[in-house]
């Protein structure tokens, strides 16, 4: 007899992206190569100085032992002057967190926050991981939801008619993962006061933040570090990963009051100790060095924006909800069909990796997530074949 | 009023290396440079294949995006195969997951087993993050003490009798941290068979393995693995920190069954979707071309070992309680005062850097941990005067 595993593990579900990518596998090459708009991963390479700095990075003998849990002054350093410049406030390194990605800064800031028995408000649809994190924890989940009829946002009485006094944070995630709905500042002040008001978190992971914006200036995304009292209430989430293109390092960041850093400070060293040290010299030194590189690439992903919305609009039956920073939520034209069997036949019958709307939380049977950014303009336009 | 923050996370202990680090950073080199035997760092240089690959794989295209949760099929099978030497046992890639490191392995592997409310063993000494690790997890621990009157060895009808049905199961660490305990083949036998009676886990933390022996030939750990029910009861630990020298690079591995390694991709998902990938490929490329290698720094550790055993003879009130694989447990002369105050004493006016035994659980203020594989024979051998 096998020895139990923890019920809050064994219910879990599996996780979501293998799952596609193993429909894509069964795909016949067809129509021609595989289009993968599932899993958010820039399809550009990385730039060669960010290459060149993490190759010399990796085997160096002062970064091979263990860091400070933290992160590496440099990268603390450096970040925290590039997000005081993005913000137009003032982040002190001490408010900075390194961590392995941004999964796993959310799972520090929820262990923070939360423990179990204890709720964090959730916005449907969410990002998987975020759900299945807190069930993990132990940690209760509660969800409001934000369709099309207000554009994906969240409403605001509804948020506070959900404020009981087991809730200890609200989670969002603009610019927001599935739907790409930017929050608008109004917005973010709303629900920073909301949370001020009933003496909760606001937890805001912004992995998409750098792709904000029409153009060459990525505008302010909020006005929350603004506030004089953000420490006792924001916790910022955010991934190095899409806007540097090395997912394969895993590296992400935490902006938050110091008493905030400390605690996670004492989980991070338990989950890993620090971040892989290599990779955050490479993104150290390069932070600044490559933000015409980094503006290049929002103007790029504008144009796989419109090239998406162009070719959606020839496509019979298929209707963009919502497009944003990088995703499009798409309603599918199989009335019947649950978007899971949609992206599975999209996958295996036509080259096509989406991730189903079913996968974000319940009553998104309709959806698909498209991360349009991962593709060129051209292979977007061979969607009007594979779509029709 | 900042909003309160998670009294499980408040009310840890700070993680402890950093404290006894601004410890060492207060001694002003009156007696030499410092000897650092805190945190178990190898005192001897990356080889340089391992360092050529590391740089090689740091920057390549395919390795830079996601990739398996599990880990990179390269490692995991050449992992599979190396574990399967070790141990006389056939391990499958699908029994190996890859971790950031050897804390992440404990913390996927506590969460796989037990949740909130649930108990796992710990045997007093304990390493420091087991403990704050399950406390951060909501998961309660009880401890049975080994003392120096059985070597440092759990007593198995202690154990026995501490099994309520609230425990799911036990973690040890061999070769031991704090003491460098080796737990004999036998007792690791009858630790499995309690487990199995009582159908609990045994959560076996290996990361010091390979500086098991005495010389070029690395013994066999033990012979659970052999067992042919091993996957239904047994999860190991281990770290890639420490024989490659690599700590800064985050990579450890867990060997468990099939059913296990499923429940842990559900948490890696959450917890960082995959460890680093470059390291992994460059572990993967070297794991058996560094065997011999790694047999050599076996043969360097002994002789520090042997170095550290002739100076503390030499140290009047200094006591070898117990020395193994990498650690050697100290017992210090100073009757009435706690080894906090003793590391503290020693890492500034000396500048010997150890950990107080009180890092380690109740009852350790005598002693100190000496990481003594860290440092050269030569250096261990200044010891002479800084601790008398």
């Amino acid at each position: 007899m096998s020895t139990p595993i923890n019920p809050a593990i064994a219910g879990l579900n599996a996780p979501p992206i293998p799952i596609v990518q193993k429909s894509a596998r069964d795909y016949d090459g067809r129509l021609g190569d595989l289009i993968d708009l599932s899993q958010a991963v820039p399809g550009y390479a990385i730039h060669p100085k960010l290459g060149h700095h993490l190759e010399q990075a990796a085997s160096r003998a002062d970064l091979l032992g263990y860091g400070p849990i933290e992160g590496e002054t440099a990268l603390r350093g450096a970040y925290s002057q590039h997000a005081s410049d993005i913000y137009g406030a003032s982040i002190t390194p001490s408010e900075i967190h390194i961590t392995a990605g941004c999964n796993q800064a959310f799972v520090a800031a929820a262990l923070t926050v939360a423990g179990p028995g204890d709720t964090v408000l959730l916005i449907t649809p969410y990002y998987f991981n975020h759900d299945t994190t807190l069930s993990m924890l132990g940690i209760q989940t509660k969800t409001i939801s934000a369709g099309p009829e207000n554009r994906y946002l969240p409403d605001l009485s509804q948020l506070a008619a959900a404020i009981t006094p087991d809730v200890k944070a609200i989670a969002c995630v603009t610019p927001n993962n599935p739907t790409g709905t930017i929050y608008p500042t109004g917005l973010m002040n709303s629900l920073f006061d909301l949370c001020t008001r009933h003496n909760i978190w606001l937890m805001v992971d912004e992995t998409y933040r750098d792709f904000l914006g029409d153009g060459e200036d990525q505008p302010q995304p909020h006005a929350l570090l603004q506030r004089p009292n953000w420490r006792d209430h924001f916790i910022g989430l955010y991934s190095f990963s899409k806007s540097f293109c090395i997912p394969g390092h895993r590296l992400g960041a935490i902006t938050a009051g110091a008493e905030v850093v400390t605690a996670i400070s004492k989980i991070m060293d338990n989950l890993q100790i620090c971040a892989a040290r290599p990779p955050q010299h490479a993104v150290a030194e390069t932070l600044e060095l490559l933000a015409g590189w980094r503006a290049e690439n929002r103007v790029e992903i504008r144009r796989r924006r419109e090239a998406l919305m162009a070719v959606l609009a020839e496509c019979e039956g298929w209707e963009i909800v919502t497009i944003g920073a990088y995703f499009s939520y798409v309603r599918h034209p199989f009335k019947d069909r649950s978007s899971t069997d949609v992206a599975q036949f999209l996958a295996k019958e036509r080259g096509v990796v989406t991730l189903p709307g079913t996968f974000f939380g319940e009553g998104q049977e309709a959806f698909l997530r498209f991360a349009f950014a991962n593709v060129s303009a051209e292979q977007l336009n061979l969607l009007k074949t594979r779509l029709n």
